[in-house]
């Protein structure tokens, strides 16, 4: 029998507790020993359960408790889960979770204290809920050099984009809609303003490039500024608007990391990927694009997934060291760098007449798509594949217009 | 130093020697010592390659070298690789192999003797090629119970359909097309049979549900039926027609697989699939649907599975059995049970009036979807979900008119 504690009783804890308490013949055959839930931390009182006992207010008990040797943190947040999973580790417990703020802030110090300690620190559950991703990433396609990260890392702004597309739906009704069913917070800002899906980018390109990316080197754009406009204008174009984060290696060693609004097009397998489901697709020099799909969140796939992490610890009490990466640093993620692309571009004047004939001064009449509508006064076009610094340049000459432009995947 | 032998030479073969001597760096990095070839086995001559010198005729050159720690076998086919495989394990030498037919056909027996001899026995580019799917689903959704496995196993018969789907071709021209580019053999009958579905329906249900499943036991069909009139009919239903594999569990711990033409929403991720490329959808109890997508087969692709594999084994040369499942028994596949669904139809007569009249009388005129077409005297419909035998019974009414039914993801 092997000793397991679980930090947090949320909607993750609850739902690992649950796993391991309910479905105890099925762990217990495929780990070969019974893992029995000795406490559950939380501050909170849960009488009632058919395990209250287990629940304790002071992490000491666990610390001191050398029977525990796996412990689960489920509380999310850098504090005080940091020192909580360090101590864990230094005093030789492995750990496991699914805090992506935690991993994508002290990833890299934290498998350096587990390697230490000789002891597992996992956390598949931190991207994609209960998508398989950093395991098969890292082991499976080990004889790749990856080179491109990208994907929808973010159930609730994937649903409210969504709606937006096939329900014509505006943003702040598809946002009361997402709060409504469960989907979206209150405060939804970790969503919509980009910060979730920027630390689960910073934890795949750590995995995937081998060095940490943090999350202040990510360029972060959310989709409070996409329109129902906006995504009309996309269809236009066979397109939809995601929100894409991606990781992309430079030959020079360094990385770009972006989160923002992007244009997919309806070709594009990621396009298809709707509702709450999350989609990461990775390129390895050998094996071509691979994607991986599923529900990014939600309280049985993200459980699942921490369970099969302390299933995996427990079966390999030692450490097993395939998850690992080295510190960042300043200079590393080249956001600056001058990228080609095309970009999607909107633009719009009072001045209708002067606009189209200056547009077609400034980019041509050929080689590229637009559609001019006289009735809206605005012109929507994707320009030819050039270095952002050129389109820029040339968009500078309509300062005096309402311009506006989204990144794209064509 | 650990050294390997490569059984095969062949397409995924030159591969696996390939990436083993031109990214040993980055091997080495990983694996934390080098790899080296140090046979490999083909019959052919294989003059005035950089690696020339490795190649032998005779198999018990590997086998009596003691220090060959890792073998991939990448001949393909049951014979000799059967006793080849079996004589490695047992002289206590882990092997790594694409050769689905093998697995699917020697699986169960293989494992046991690899875990006898505590040794390992991977197989991961044996489905799906390079993307990462059996790992994960043992380890990652090892929390799960894995109730369904579908999926578009075989590229070359998702190559031909999407160009009878995209381009408006005909089932023969789109496999002189796939055969012109490589995708389909000369002898194209496994792929375009199903053949070489039913073998990877065959693994992954072992896999997923503990128990072996022969290629006898699964009712297979292939696309050699489908015509360029059943696409068209199908996207006025807004589907499209895939090869589809499938394998589910049922409530009496029995299971039914299946390789067979089915119509897929254009709504559902898996008709997004195109081209060469292969996606495997599994449900968990837990997780919902995860998907897993990639390139199907191909040398760097499939390759890359091997030597991964080969990696996996190096780092670990001791048996960690989390590959394992039962032999199979003659009553466990239960493809005569009566399951629930829905067909899609076509009915064809000279005696058009007629037919329409028989249709609404013995299926009726409401709750199901329908188009009569008076020019090609045809109705098409896609029944309501009922018993396959329940539906079968009012199709037998039709006995002398045209009938065709292909069956539905709906």
């Amino acid at each position: 029998m092997i000793n397991v504690a679980i930090m947090g009783h949320g909607v993750v804890g609850s739902g690992v507790a649950e796993i391991l308490i309910n479905h105890s013949d099925r762990i217990t055959e495929k780990v070969k020993t019974p893992l029995n839930v000795k406490y559950i931390l939380d501050l909170r009182d849960f009488d009632g359960l058919s395990y209250s006992d287990k629940f304790i207010k002071d992490f000491n008990i666990i610390l001191n408790d050398s029977e525990v040797k796996v412990v689960a943190e489920v509380m999310g947040g850098v504090n005080p889960a940091y020192d909580f999973v360090k101590s864990c580790l230094k005093a030789g417990k492995s750990v496991v979770t699914s805090n992506k703020e935690l991993v994508a802030a002290k990833g890299a110090e934290l498998i350096k204290i587990a390697e230490e300690n000789n002891v597992n620190f996992l956390f598949e559950a931190s991207v994609g809920g209960g998508i398989p991703i950093l395991r098969p990433m890292v082991q499976c396609l080990a004889a790749n050099e990856i080179t491109e990260i990208s994907g929808i890392l973010n159930g609730t702004t994937n649903y409210i984009l969504n709606k937006m597309i096939v329900d014509n739906m505006d943003f702040d009704s598809a946002l009361k809609l997402a709060q409504d069913k469960g989907y979206a917070e209150k405060n939804p800002a970790a969503d919509i303003e980009g910060h979730d899906a920027c630390r689960k980018v910073c934890i795949l390109a750590a995995l995937g490039f081998g060095k940490h990316v943090y999350p202040e080197q990510v360029k972060t754009e959310g989709i409070t500024d996409i329109t129902l406009d906006d995504v009309e204008a996309a269809d236009t174009f066979g397109c939809v608007i995601k929100l894409i984060g991606q990781a992309k290696k430079l030959a020079d060693g360094r990385v770009t990391a972006h989160v923002r609004p992007t244009l997919v097009s309806r070709d594009h397998i990621l396009s298809g990927v709707n509702g709450v489901f999350n989609a990461i697709l990775v390129n390895g020099d050998q094996t071509g694009d691979v994607m991986f799909y599923g529900k990014g969140a939600g309280k049985e796939a993200t459980a699942s997934a921490v369970v099969a992490d302390i299933m995996d610890c427990a079966k390999h009490l030692e450490a097993r060291k395939y998850l690992s990466w080295e510190d960042g640093s300043d200079n590393y993620v080249a956001n600056d760098i001058d990228e080609k692309g095309k970009l999607f571009v909107r633009l719009k004047s009072d001045n209708y007449d002067e606009l189209v004939t200056r547009f077609h001064s400034v980019f041509g009449t050929e080689g590229f798509h637009y559609v001019k509508n006289q009735f809206t006064k605005e012109i929507t076009f994707i320009t030819e594949e050039d270095f952002e610094s050129n389109i820029n340049k040339k968009l500078a000459e309509f300062k005096d217009c309402q311009v506006k432009t989204i990144h794209t995947m064509l």
